[in-house]
């Protein structure tokens, strides 16, 4: 285990125009820096945990609050001060450039929460749902981060270690008495158990797609011919007039990005140059990159006029698999009855008008429907985040598939056990039950100073 | 005096990515709004001041810390909250919801610092100090904020007042004994007394000019014929290529506003489109704002070179009554020796060459003299920092002179005594003695949000 013995400092509040602003120190020296630099009626160091006191820093730099934690009650779980004060960044850096003076270092990013993982506050799960809390964007985000950090994705976790490790207990048991040859549990159980475990890991493993929508916001791209109204519609959904919109055939050369959110969900909005062979090379390196759009798209919106409703995507050599496609109709202001009639009895497209505002409530209704279809409201059911639960998983699945096929294979349960080792293993490195300086340094780096 | 008693809630942190934000509450409800939205082990109502408890806001919003202030002990001087959270806009809006659910509403710009005038924990003048210190934005003008928060006009002001005071209880001791027409004080003596009064004020008036560049910055003109090097010389002052600099007369049309700062001393540069007559019409309008800009100027550099060294900004219709006009000779590199001769006798004039950097250390020796003349930096010397302190000390200057007219006179000691008064007034307006509700709203609505 890595310990940080010296104390270190940084503003934990934005900054900005703020009336108040807080610097932290934390460490062994954190209390004795404080009687330091500070002028009140108490001695810090003398002070119970969780007081504040009133006063003012030497050098007359400012009146102040400061709050005493004392380990283990504190976020780092080691002595800390927090320093209260006028909302100044010249006020902010005159204090931290104090604080170092009598002995303490500017803070690492994600420091503070590195520590309160390193002392045992928090796990390593929970250590990058504070960092998710605090750069999430939507509502939704915000809910999945808070269940992160009180544990619910560690419980599941910890739950399928422990069953994993009550085997290779069985397994460790069977090994003191393999002279005897005596067989404590059945191969089937065993095997059965193990089938368990890898599908508790496949559960969660299916919640990665969920976990990415949730964080990273769902991509839909508009696709279809030029001037079928791409960028009437982007205009349409985000009410605001940011992309060009005109009658000349293929305005739309950037890909536009918008942002909305529909309930709590952050949707993100790409409108790409019209689709067809175009002999003008920017617009062709449009069409370009709305192709490489569509592989990291969640929603596609085909968007198509009367003319050629049938049309499909593959016509113009792009590949939609494993993607949700939504064949929208615009211009609907522009049918004819008979248009209509014939638009009516094609149940599966949505017919809209981007000029008159028709049907728009049908593709909200249809982004709302997408998030339920992917779960991604649903209560209390841990979700991985990131790709490195994603991988840890993966190797924790390999390890046991490995097992199982031994098992049934009828090899020795030392070399079963060994695979169940290594799963094991892999759900600890999650946690961060077993951990290593360069795996801690690839999490904590991506934080924010002051976390 | 104005009473509020409704409690208020505001962010206090800056928005932005910040690990902490904090949401104030502070009024009558505080603690009793606290114990309905925070569940941890202790109540909070039933805390004595300045503690702070761990725990969970209700609805699962997010994990806190919250700290209590019991009145007077408080930044308001009323009962007080602060709730510290997960630094992220979605939860503090959440979190300020539940807030005004549950009693309490939103505080105005100014309102916490408004509520600590109102019940007497600092005076108008610390108000409004609280506001600088806040947007200061160099280093002189945050000490000076300091001050004035620590009560150093204040406590001049009231010096002042005082003295007043007792020469209108000589007045009105008079007054008593009008009837056995003893004269208690000399006339010679009051109208002396009241002189020093007014050397007091005048004082006090001659420090707005440094208030001004202390709080707003100096402005730089620089100001010269096209092409004699305007951009590249503000480019070699602020060693940033922001300035389009070409060879072609006439390229800054624009005014281009540089900041930097000087010995902790914001120092704002324009530059201007060079003075001739143009026939250009985009041109002529720069050069109109060049001389709009000349009003606002505390330094004007007048940028020559050699062929026209001996021009006046006269010569083109630009009057600089009352600035302070620097002459600097551009191009030294370019001069023979026979020139540089000649121009060695000019001492008044600063020779550089923005090109090769030469002489440019003169010209930043030249900005800190300025800061010298002009007592930027005396130390404990009460300043005033806003038209409100000049106007008032204006008007109490005028019924001083008033009644010193009066007592000259011989008019009645009533009569003098009502000047007098109102002068007392006046300076009790500065400090909040006496206010309304109008000259707080004018001074509270400046501030930002939860200060």
């Amino acid at each position: 285990m890595i310990k940080n013995n010296d104390t270190i400092c940084a503003a934990i509040t934005a900054y900005g125009i703020g009336a108040v602003s807080i610097v932290r120190v934390s460490g062994p020296k954190a209390l004795e820096i404080g009687d330091k630099i500070f002028v009140g009626k108490h001695k810090l160091s003398d002070s119970p945990t969780h007081r504040i006191y009133y006063g003012r820093l030497i050098n007359n730099i400012d009146d102040v609050l400061v709050s005493v934690f004392r380990k283990p009650n504190s976020y780092t779980g080691e002595d800390s001060i927090e320093i209260s004060h006028h909302g100044n960044f010249i006020i902010t850096k005159k204090i931290l450039q104090l604080i170092i003076a009598n002995g303490a270092r500017l803070a690492e990013p994600g420091e503070f929460t590195k520590r309160a993982f390193l002392n045992g506050k928090i796990d390593l799960l929970q250590a990058e749902a504070v960092s998710e809390l605090i750069q999430s964007r939507s509502d939704i985000a915000v809910q999945s981060a808070r269940k992160q950090l009180d544990g619910i994705l560690s419980d599941k976790i910890r739950e399928i270690k422990d069953y994993l490790v009550e085997i290779i207990g069985l397994l460790e048991l069977e090994l003191d008495f393999v002279e005897d040859d005596i067989e404590l549990v059945d191969k089937t159980v065993l095997i059965n158990k193990v089938e368990n475990i890898i599908e508790l890991i496949d559960n969660l493993l299916l919640t990665f797609q969920r976990g990415k929508l949730i964080y990273e916001g769902i991509n839909v791209l508009i696709i279809g011919r030029p001037n079928v109204g791409k960028s009437s519609l982007l205009n349409k959904i985000v009410n605001d007039e940011r992309a060009i919109v005109s009658d000349i055939p293929g305005t739309t050369r950037d890909v536009i990005k918008e942002e909305i959110f529909i309930d709590g969900t952050l949707f993100r909005f790409f409108d790409t140059a019209g689709l067809r062979n175009s002999s003008d090379v920017i617009e062709e390196e449009g069409i370009k990159r709305a192709k490489n759009l569509i592989e990291k798209s969640d929603i596609i919106i085909h968007l198509v006029e009367f003319d050629y409703f049938n049309e499909n995507l593959l016509d113009f050599g792009i590949s939609t698999k494993n993607k949700t496609i939504v064949k929208v109709l615009n211009k609907s202001d522009l049918l004819t009855k008979n248009q209509m009639d014939f638009v009516e009895t094609q149940k599966e497209m949505i017919k809209i008008s981007a000029k008159t505002g028709e049907g728009i409530d049908k593709l909200f209704e249809m982004f709302k429907n997408y998030l339920i279809d992917q779960q991604v409201y649903s209560e209390d059911v841990a979700v991985i985040s990131n790709i490195r639960h994603l991988n840890s998983l993966k190797s924790a699945k390999e390890s046991l598939i490995n097992a199982k096929q031994s098992l049934i294979d009828n090899q020795s349960n030392e070399f079963v056990a060994i695979d169940l080792r290594k799963a094991a293993n892999s759900l600890k490195e999650l946690t961060g039950e077993i951990t290593s300086e360069e795996i801690l340094n690839s999490i904590f780096s991506k934080f924010c100073i002051g976390k």
